[in-house]
């Protein structure tokens, strides 16, 4: 009973996951403040009486697991994670509010919101807040600014003001729709994400970059706008599709080699468990993964230099999407192809060893299989130049040196390139 | 022959107002490198010989006219202005150019282009700089999106990258336009905005608003993103409209209104001079009321509270060319009827006096006369809470308490607002 004082059975809520209740036995939720929660269920049990005598305990984290500060001065704000934190996403949202009269406008997409909408509205309805949906289609091709036309023609026709708040719920797309949206409305409205994919939950909705695709190329237009915090829930992964979910792992693959070792090494050892989406295993990737990410934003809100190290993988990986029209990988897979690419550019070049070549590789495929490269060489490498990252014409890689420290290279010879390109075309 | 020293005579340009010129009175264009260029003309000419003896002389300034500094930390440009600094655009652009490798893309309308154009290909060319001009067209109905759009295309088309420039040749709609494509562009490249009428001179091309227009409203779209500079010819006000000017001068009043009693003043006293463009009365309007714009935008950048005095006579302004849909009135002419409503709005509510009503409106007659007001006050009132001034339904309004100073209040009763919109309908 050593636990038994830091429990506060503040709540109970039957309504939740009710496939699991019958009326012997209710869901009890016990909210504990503190970070024993998830060795408590033993202690809780036998405190159990009354009607809740049968009742299947479930813990909810009333503290937040992790709060990862990404630090920009007067933009700082804080990343939350936490099992759960979309059921009351309404009060921290409430905390984070502009100010009194503020109004919230959640964007989101229908498949978003069929699994997740009802959650979020619920917590916002208990904060007592105002708030109304707007509904965007997710996927590359809605990526435009007509979307995001759209989406300011309804925020004025609800005379939505500057102190209104835009939450975008949703995976990479919707996260830069929106975050471009609050952006560009009134010239700047505060917006706060609710990633709901596994890749914008560790990457998109961290370090403010928004924006959307021209015919041209993908986000080819955008701006740098902060969100007042981000709100992570790893539960909403359950819903995800596999592919996707492992899309997601290239990134925080590319979090580890970058700057964690540790994390690295994690993901080689835990494929499994990870993969089947453990929930422990799941927290680590990702609250690892969003440190080494804001860590990097804050030492380097806009890309001049230390940022780049994020786009490892990111050169070939743009390449092969925009050659196949980004319509055959997913974004995770090609910066995973892109980062054995890259890995493939160090070996060769004398950058990294061969092993650490190999490891990065042999981490990729346990992650896979990554849909095969068919596009022609000449045609990938023909993209490099096209790439907004491209300065005056210069290509910019991201090369390991070792497992966890990376360097950039704008003088890789065009042959190297080829030949990296040609070895996963081959790969596949 | 005092000046003779001072005077340097650099450069012949026969190309130039072809229409003066025969073989036998070539034109000589004397650069100065004093304040004192105007005064020098008979200094100059006793020194002319050879096939010079019978030129016709033209003094180039080569000092800046007048420097004014935005200062805005790392954001900081200058506003340069300078009588003919069209011609010599060139070499100020290359020496704000991000990097030797860069690239620049004047947008500009067809009609500016046919207008001053050439002047500034010219220049460009003798700085031997990598150009290319995109066009697009004026007026507010091209003030969207897809006009951005379109451009952001043709840039990426080009090979624009983060290193190029985007030079902004025109009124208010192609400098706000174009300054929002560079706002948006790769998240963010560089602008010089080179002003072509009288209100995108003192007002717009400054303080770094830059944005387009939604179906529902004027501006609801939009960034700050700071010019590296703003160059300020007032040679090319000769060929504008004379309706475009008048409507510019408003916008001059304004500040002299809010900031600057011995600009007003000046104003008042100088009609016919002014309204004739006589060249050193307009350059006092122009510098200082660049001035009073530059000064609040280096106290406040983003219109949290100061800023919004520069927004006297655009709550009822703005109001009105909603409700006759942009089509009636020029922006200028719109800010000089919503004046003379403040200027009443402040009288009958006791801000200021009855004189200092009077004065405002007298002199707003003086520069008039401004197409009447036809909608129904019921039609423009109804506008006010749509502003994007606008939060949680408070309607803020600038109003005189004498000329040289003003005061913000957001509590006018709808009554005193009505009374003041019939004044102007009336007086029409």
């Amino acid at each position: 009973m050593a636990h038994k004082a830091q429990v506060a059975m503040t709540e109970v809520e039957n309504e939740r996951n009710p496939s699991y209740l019958t009326p012997n036995h209710p869901m009890l939720f016990v909210r504990s403040c503190s970070f024993a929660a998830p060795t408590m269920t033993p202690s809780v049990s036998p405190c159990l009486r009354g009607r809740f005598r049968r009742s299947i305990v479930a813990i909810i984290y009333d503290s937040i697991v992790k709060k990862i500060r990404v630090r920009l001065g007067k933009n700082s704000y804080d990343v939350m994670i936490a099992n759960g934190l979309l059921s009351r996403a309404g009060r921290e949202i409430n905390r984070l509010l502009p100010g009194k009269a503020s109004r919230v406008f959640v964007v989101t997409s229908p498949t978003v919101r069929r699994h997740w909408g009802e959650a979020l509205e619920r917590s916002l309805t208990k904060a007592r807040m105002n708030y109304q949906v707007l509904e965007m289609n997710d996927g590359e091709p809605a990526k435009r600014l007509d979307t995001v036309e759209r989406l300011a023609e309804q925020l004025v026709a609800a005379q939505a003001d500057r102190k209104s708040l835009v939450v975008a719920l949703g995976g990479g797309v919707v996260g830069d729709c929106a975050g471009f949206l609050a952006a560009i409305f009134l010239r700047g409205i505060p917006v706060i994400q609710v990633p709901t994919t596994l890749l914008a939950q560790v990457d998109a909705s961290i370090g403010g970059k928004t924006g959307v695709n021209l015919s041209a190329g993908k986000n080819l237009i955008g701006a740098f706008h902060q969100p007042r915090a981000v709100l992570v829930d790893p539960q909403v992964l359950s819903t995800l599709p596999a592919r996707e979910f492992r899309a997601g792992l290239f990134e925080s693959l590319k979090c580890g080699v970058i700057r964690d070792r540790a994390l690295f090494d994690f993901m080689v050892r835990k494929v499994r468990p990870i993969l089947a989406r453990d929930r422990r295993a799941l927290e680590r990737v990702i609250s690892d993964s969003i440190v080494v990410k804001a860590a990097v934003v804050s030492a380097d809100e806009k890309e001049s230099d230390l940022r780049r190290i994020l786009n490892f993988g990111h050169t070939i990986g743009h390449a092969l999407e925009a050659a196949t029209g980004y319509s055959e990988f997913l974004h995770g897979e090609a910066v995973g192809w892109g980062m054995a690419a890259a890995a493939a550019i160090a070996g060769s070049s004398g950058f990294c060893s061969p092993e650490t070549t190999m490891q990065i590789t042999n981490a990729i495929e346990a992650y896979g299989p990554l849909p095969p490269v068919r596009s022609a060489s000449g045609e990938i490498v023909g993209r490099l130049s096209a790439d907004k990252k491209t300065v005056a014409g210069a290509v910019h890689f991201v090369l390991p040196i070792k497992i966890g420290k990376v360097t950039i290279a704008s003088d890789v010879p065009p042959d190297v390139i080829r030949q990296s390109v040609e070895q996963i075309r081959t790969h596949a």
